[in-house]
């Protein structure tokens, strides 16, 4: 918060919301907002050739957002924009998708919002959390594999205390085709919803909605969350994501999450069951025909943040296929240690983190493989 | 109009134009607006069988603008690019072609002012008011098939008063084939002349280049134009957009429309006709034949806004094909009932639309169908 | 610089920044800029025969920028997306690559900062400048053959003074596959470092990085640059740029460059020569090979600029092929004269110019052929 306003003062540099402009009569506010995360890789032969199988450096996330409200506090709105390869699901879609989000708020009550458009699910708490916002390089192996990302449609947030337990529960009813899906015929909707419940109260910042302990709670806080959503007749492979397969299934998800932070230290959960009717489809052209990852993962995380903002953590993440695609897909786990440095909160930091991968073919058909990874990345932004 | 400038206040949100900034010196003004249009459609698999044929959401438009002046008020531009995916020509053309308005302007004198660059050529009205101010979710069926759109171009727009009667004439000599169209050897350039009327004299707050009577005009207003448009071996199926073919074919179009206002009510009335030299032409791959739509369509609208800007709207809208294509395509009409919610003129509202819609197979080899189909939409921008 | 500061002023157009935000203790500092190309191409049948072969107008350029410091002056940021087709690299690449610079840099002592990112590599002095600051309607055609364009990676820039003279030293490691490549297994990096020494003292307005003398120096002004670069196992004909081939080849680049200005007047020269350890690739599929375009390069130019800031230039540029890929690419020359009135500085202006080119087959197995080219430009930004 750089500027003390003492008159209306129209422009401001927040720290979290970006540069903001308020009308005078303060019934509109809109924020813009930009950044990038340039990275560099290096992924070794294997567990003990730590040869360079690959290197390589470019920009992961170059996102520009706007968000706000227009004609009174109640009507609110948020777009985003990404322009970088991999942001743009360029590898499942036959089209750049540089539309992240685009969606509509109203707030009914002081308890009740509902939203349409295209954003994120209520699904599990690392996906939720900005991509801008995690403490490692980039979210686990367990979201990768089994979140349920954005999607297109209605979305209610219902929100409470019960005593002093804030509570939260939101609901979603969307096209279960993801960002930008265009309909497709014969494809069913998706149902999702989602309870949160802090039992020790508000996180300073909203912190449960960021990883680590950047404002060093000086009282325990603890969030804990349970999703469940129901894809009918999707087609990707991920339902929401993935690639496009002929035919539809019947994807069905859950999630549980617990987020703590206390004193510098935090520790993030969380567990995903994903199930599928069908998993495996013939692919269209020859090649290795198409699955759902159906299975369940863990993800594990804990922190302590120093009061210079210097911030070591550690990371434990499995992913375990369904027996019927085992001899398509392996058991993987990481181990990773990262070293951040905050200069700005999240919006301005350089991270790393070094993971040791393992990948094993439970069907013992084949051979297992391990190796080295190491990321370096600076993010900055407004 | 949010602020009342004492002083030089610098930023200012407007109502018409955006988020513009002004220089102290007023010599430059540039102006920053966004919009989305987030979308529900139904449509059902006949017009006895309600069940649905499709239901989808999407975000139908995400724009972002700017505009303004620069060194003096004679040195006019403006910038459009759109993301959403019908929205970047992306079914008929090989890339994403996200800029939609790059066009410069020079006031030479009071009354004529000359472009470069790419924006809409002065077609159709309902062409030439933005889809961020029509009164139905989107615009006819007429000028989705009859259009002459964006091109690239010299523009001229004069505009002068005979005795009381605002006069315009606009003229654009333009590539003729469209957004973005790299130079194709062979191709022609695209003549396009308009003639605008106001008999009863300008509408307020420029009504006639939006559609409903948010102002409800005080005194009857009138506008009146004529189009026509010749595009010389054009090679694309509408000539600046549609699919691309083999060979060239010369296209003539001929435009009239009619906007009335007066205390709520507006009605709004289009015919076009277009020919052309060679209709059909053969696909590149096996499949279907491409075509020329030549033939005629008229759109017609009546609506009345009540002063809580509610709005009610009938349309009805008809194309009817060339014989030598009445193979190819059916005469389609659009029997339309839209309710409208206005909270911040064009710029925040809700809007829905039911149509009945019948195709008619006028060879009377095949039969005829009809259906409904419900869309629901969402605007909000600056 | 249209205003004055008497307290803070938060925002302020600049002549060069754009239009420029400050907090209020000064730490950060935000530049948002936007500008655009329009142009028009006519190319001759040949030098004798006038009649047109191609005529087209197109956006050239589209571009969005913002730069700045944030936190304090020493952490800068710079990005860049351009959304003009042929600024995409949509040729060249299966994606549409719309982000050109993406970069963070450090002012670790007032002499050295480091950047990690994607930007611009320390290549020919055309290259650095801005396309948007030119002073013919395009680079040269030494530049489009040989540049090493923009890369991602790490770059340092060192500045001092020896005696009066300055002096810069500039190194990147890059990937060497050029924007927003992905790694591909095998590829090297790239090595490059430039050498910038200014005899007579620091242009005004940083003038070596813009062409033609806007500013009219007063004292003569001369810039001397000299580039090496070493693309290892690079896998596109031009490196960072050009068309992928199956397997890879080592690239060396040679640049130097001088410019000069004094009192309206202003001469750029530049001699690139590349090398290849391979030249030719076959195809992927049946048609022509692919080649590395080998060899050498002069381009000079010289301009006047009169007090009213109308300018007329000339231009001489050669590209000769090494002797192995004389029977795939002709010598190509390239005599032009232009004309050009700078309304705002490089911001806004009228640009033309006409070439005369000749292309030489060198191994005289076929015939030469010469043509003219004329081009008209608009470049409106901030």
């Amino acid at each position: 918060q750089e500027q003390q306003p003492s008159q209306h003062t129209p422009w401001h540099l927040d720290l979290q919301k970006g540069l903001q402009y308020t009308t005078a009569d303060s019934t509109s506010s809109l924020s813009f907002r930009f950044r990038i995360q340039n990275r560099a890789d290096f992924e070794t032969n294997s567990g003990k050739d730590l040869g360079l199988a690959s290197a390589g450096g470019y920009v992961k996330r170059l996102r520009l957002r706007t968000s706000g409200h227009l004609l009174s506090k109640k009507l609110t709105y948020s777009l985003q924009l990404g322009f970088a390869n991999g942001d743009t699901d360029d590898k499942d879609s036959d089209r750049e998708q540089i539309i992240r989000d685009a969606v509509l708020f109203y707030q009914f009550t002081p308890a009740l919002k509902v939203g349409f458009g295209q954003t994120k699910l209520p699904g599990n708490r690392q996906r939720v959390i900005s991509s801008g916002e995690q403490q490692f390089v980039d979210r686990s192996i367990v979201n990768a594999t089994f979140t349920i990302d954005r999607d297109f449609g209605l979305f209610a947030f219902y929100e409470n205390q019960v005593g002093n337990v804030p509570l939260r529960l939101q609901a979603a009813l969307s096209t279960g085709d993801g960002r930008n899906a265009l309909p497709k015929e014969g494809s069913g909707a998706a149902y999702t919803g989602r309870v949160e419940i802090l039992p020790l109260g508000e996180f300073t910042m909203d912190g449960d909605y960021f990883e680590g302990d950047w404002v060093r709670e000086q009282s325990p806080k603890l969030a804990v969350g349970v999703t469940f959503s129901e894809n009918k007749k999707a087609y990707r492979t991920g339902g929401q994501i993935g690639q496009s397969f002929a035919g539809f299934t019947d994807l069905r998800s859950a999630m549980a999450d617990l987020h703590f932070k206390y004193r510098g230290w935090a520790t993030l959960h969380e567990w995903i069951n994903r199930r599928a009717d069908t998993m495996i489809f013939p692919a269209e052209n020859e090649g290795d025909p198409l699955f759902v990852y159906a299975g369940q993962g863990y993800n594990g995380q804990v922190s302590y943040q120093f009061p210079n903002h210097f911030e070591l953590a550690g990371r434990y993440a499995v992913i375990t296929p369904e027996t019927q695609i085992r001899h398509l897909a392996p058991q993987t786990k990481h181990y990773t240690l990262a070293a951040n440095y905050y200069l700005r909160w999240h919006r301005i930091k350089l991270q790393s983190d070094l993971t040791y991968q393992t990948e094993k073919d439970l069907t013992n058909l084949t051979g297992s493989r391990n190796n080295w990874i190491l990321r370096l990345q600076m993010e900055l932004g407004i």
